[in-house]
């Protein structure tokens, strides 16, 4: 058994609280090193006759990525207290894991040698909203979704879809043009939608916001927003706003008055000034996103910022009664800032979803006191390396895969947000070289994956595009330039992710299978007592498999045919197409 | 290279901001399995040609212990943000280690594969408070330290020191006694004193509280205490006071309404209790402290309970003063409200110490949103356990300390609460079983150690006893019962400690040899350019070793008999006495 190999640490990944009586707990070690994990544990207090009082109870191994096995252990202390050590078997060896290393025997005369989950407190429980785990997001880029209104076009406004978007064009895309095509949302099955920045600002992207208590006027007036919030809210669909809070826009009123007036404007400490005066060249004097010398970095430190900025989150949910903030370049604003942003926004909205853009781990931001959920590009990156790009066969996906779910307590991964692209990504169709047979596989493996899934607006109709500007092309409305085909297999999984609890976020996801000669991968998703089985073949071939599961006697649905069959046989001969998929439910599968 | 045993993941110990500018990286790998590790880093948007820019930096070993090493090193981003991967060699070969996992060349297309520090924000800095880097603490157990004032003496009071506490045993210690015996702390070196409860309260431990707002009256008034406060800042030294936030006592007025009224208490909600009418058979139906009926735990979720406490701690520092607060079972009470209580205190004095009574790791508490220090019982564990119940050689002493190091940022070491015994613990001369050079040893590490050190009463002048209540006896005031040459020993240590940075928390430690046949170990620890060598020989044998440096030309004195002299060979051989130790002192060292 190789000690180096073996890690555990609460709390974070490896011990949290699932909800307000469950504890869960994760063990790392290494792969096919281990054959059985054992839970030694008890309540700290509970002793007789000098030794501690503890049980055993067996871990299952949650998954496996390229070097280790995750052994997984859910439990309820009666007391919410727990101590706890590992008990590892292998070849009839046996080693205890303790806070304090390695033993041959677990120790009993003191229960400092354990791990301490010391007291599970409702309030720092991870609170999943259960309305995200429901919802199935579309990302809006309001400039090019639909132009419902042409009065509002800025000067110079393209005719819709006329040429190829450039970094400065104007389509007039706006609020009216969403209402007008709400229908188009709810046959598709959307029920939230993310828009990128809707506040004033002079770009067609409007990250460089002017001012974040106005709506840009292109877009329509805040009476235009409140309509199209509750024409979302009629019908069941959710809104959730960008709040660039990293960063304001270089007409933002208090940098103008810095430019102005030096040190001697009030705003001076809005922003991280290095030295007086401001100077651009070679690089600006202070800090700004990325170098981008318009996009100076607000000072979320100071209180005056973080007060204007506080009323601003609340003031879009006080009067609009919208539903998420997804915050921009979360990552670079101070963990402090975020603390005191999420105390503001629950205490008026406690269902209010928080979403931060960080394209790296990021477990210090998902600890319960900061965001709910995060961008999930490591999730964007394992599927289209694997799906698009052909660049990892199918264990190393799955290895990937797994690895982003043991990075996380589960509770965490079942808000993430999953997305396949975004604004600031070539569309996936082009990723996949124009192969729609790839996308309907990224869509299917996306849809049926733990979390909420988002949809970028036009890549369920085929849109094309490279990266910025040509993934922000115009939306196609005509129906005959939309691949319908396409259109249908979304809608469909989207609706059988509404009807079935464990295709969705709910069904605990584990991988069965993953062949790298065939290239075929199957996993499930459970739920109570519910198993859907997903077949995945990422081959030209036809690939005649026998399922790895004993369903002798079991009732079987192919979910994408509807037909019900019987398993007959102990082994079942099973069929996946070229490029194909099976989807197949079994009920009462224990 | 053993993949498996390769660990980082920012932030907590591998990478943390050590100051506003500096950030700290540290690397995991097995135990003598790399030759050289080199950093990969660069500022995450310097990019040139379609390829990110990074530089190289070599890492330095840090420590090492059973079966890892540790790489070490400091950056200063000039842009304050980091993204980095490691380069790592042995015998020819190279390994790229990033978040995405191993690589046998650095990709330099995407900085997605690198490990990201977003960004250095000041307020997320881990503070260390200075003052408690120089300070030398003394634990006092108030009714056991002097009876100043025998007008004030509880009904059944003993006479001092006349026989073997109990349980219950009362002998009348008092504020008035400490203010009178104040010269003695001064004369030992004393800088701050930490009070276990002074709180109205039942019990002589007074962990038990009746009134959070009020001083036990056998200790004095609320006069007195503000006497006492000002005598001890008269003489520069820090008062320190106890929290019992997790529990109430029985007699706590809003648990008596509970008793009294039931479920129609207006203070039903301020505790956890599962069902009504309470009862305590077989075991309470509300949770308590362990399972103690009479401690009652504090719903600290409860804002009525929340604002209560934070009004207490605010309250005794505004009104008298303090310079800390001790949370006594700081690791069952929410991390949320301990957020706010930081929030509250520091809010009015900034550098206030927050020390939590935590036994086991502490990472999630020790993140710079809760405490400032935990009390260091893993390294009280690791100094008994080699010191004291010779239980380890020098080698495994080594490694348990460097483990506790490397378990925490460097800041956070710097302010650790470092104690040997406790009012909870058997006293240190007793664990040694009277070995009266044991018991010096372990003074010299613990004052010679990285952190703040303290020294429970009377240990200093080799008082004895067993668990509690065998460890909390009387003072000994009559000079000749008192081991005046311990405290001499101590003394010395504690104003070696004040004069040479490098000899207190300031000071970076290492191991620089541990021999288990000799049972010796050597460690420096250096500060600018001094450097102080300590020798420890823990066997009954004079031990002639040569030290492990080449100092040929550099001055040298001998702290503990300040003789200097100058290394004239390249290898110094060196007596340390049986059980006993060197310390020489290196000016100009670099």
């Amino acid at each position: 058994m190789l000690k180096e190999a073996i890690y555990h640490r609460p709390k974070d990944n490896f011990a949290y609280a699932y909800d307000e009586k469950t504890i869960h707990i994760r063990l790392r070690t290494k792969k096919d090193d281990i054959e059985q994990v054992n839970m030694i544990y008890g309540d700290p207090y509970e002793w007789e006759n000098g030794e501690w009082q503890t049980q055993t109870a067996s871990m299952s191994k949650s998954g496996s990525d390229e070097l280790f096995d995750y052994w997984f252990i859910a439990i309820a202390p009666p007391y919410r207290r727990l101590r706890y050590g590992f008990e590892l078997h292998n070849k009839g060896e046996q080693l205890v894991y303790t806070e304090k290393g390695f033993y041959s025997k677990a120790p009993k005369d003191d229960i400092s040698y354990y791990f301490c989950f010391p007291f599970l407190n409702k309030i720092d429980v991870f609170q999943t909203l259960e309305w995200v785990k429901d919802t199935v997001w579309y990302q809006i880029f309001p400039e090019r979704f639909a132009n419902g209104n042409a009065a509002l076009n800025p000067p110079g406004t393209l005719n819709w879809g006329s040429e190829e978007p450039t970094p400065t064009s104007f389509f007039g895309g706006d609020f009216e043009g969403i209402i007008q095509h709400i229908d188009y949302l709810i046959e598709l099955g959307v029920t939230g939608i993310y828009f990128t920045p809707i506040f004033k600002a002079p770009s067609n992207h409007k990250y460089d916001t002017i001012d974040y208590f106005e709506i840009d006027p292109q877009f329509g007036d805040k009476e235009a927003f409140k309509r199209l919030v509750e024409t979302c809210h009629k019908h069941g669909i959710k809104v959730m706003l960008d709040a660039v809070f990293n960063h304001s826009g270089y007409f933002f009123a208090p940098f103008q008055d810095v430019l102005k007036n030096g040190e001697h404007s009030k705003y001076k400490d809005w922003f991280h000034i290095r030295e007086f005066p401001l100077q651009t060249k070679p690089r600006p004097n202070y800090d700004t996103f990325a170098f981008v010398e318009t996009m100076p970095k607000l000072n979320t430190e100071n209180p005056e910022v973080k007060k204007y900025l506080l009323d601003v989150a609340t003031y879009w949910i006080r009067e609009f009664d919208i539903d998420g903030w997804r915050l921009d370049v979360a990552n670079e604003v101070d963990h402090q800032f975020w603390r005191e942003f999420r105390q503001a926004v629950k205490s008026i909205k406690p269902d209010l979803y928080i979403l931060g853009e960080i394209w790296h781990d990021s477990m210090p931001w998902l600890r319960g006191d900061q965001f709910d959920a995060v961008m999930n590009y490591p999730f964007t990156n394992g599927a289209l390396r694997f799906f698009a790009k052909n660049e990892v066969k199918a264990s190393e996906f799955a290895n990937m895969i797994t690895n982003v779910l043991h990075s996380y307590p589960n509770n965490v991964n079942e808000v993430a947000f999953n997305l396949l692209g975004s604004h600031d990504t070539p569309r996936i169709l082009t990723i996949c070289n124009n192969d729609k047979d790839k996308v309907k596989l990224l869509f299917l493996f996306q849809l049926s994956f733990t979390g909420t899934p988002c949809i970028y607006y036009g890549d369920e109709i085929g849109m094309t595009g490279g990266a910025d500007p040509g993934c922000r092309k115009c939306m196609i409305w005509e129906k005959e330039k939309q691949d319908r085909d396409l259109f249908n297999h979304v809608k469909k999984l989207i609706s059988l992710r509404k009807k079935y609890p464990a295709f969705g976020s709910r069904g605990e996801l584990k991988f069965v299978e993953a062949n790298d000669q065939t290239n075929h991968f199957i996993y499930t998703k459970i739920y109570e007592n519910e198993m859907i089985i997903f077949a995945i073949n990422h081959s030209e071939n036809n690939l005649l498999i026998p399922l790895p599961f004993n369903l002798k006697g079991k009732k079987l649905t192919n979910l994408w045919t509807d037909e019900e069959f019987a398993a007959e046989a102990e082994e079942l001969m099973t069929n996946i197409p070229a490029k194909g998929f099976l989807i197949y439910r079994v009920e009462n599968f224990h």
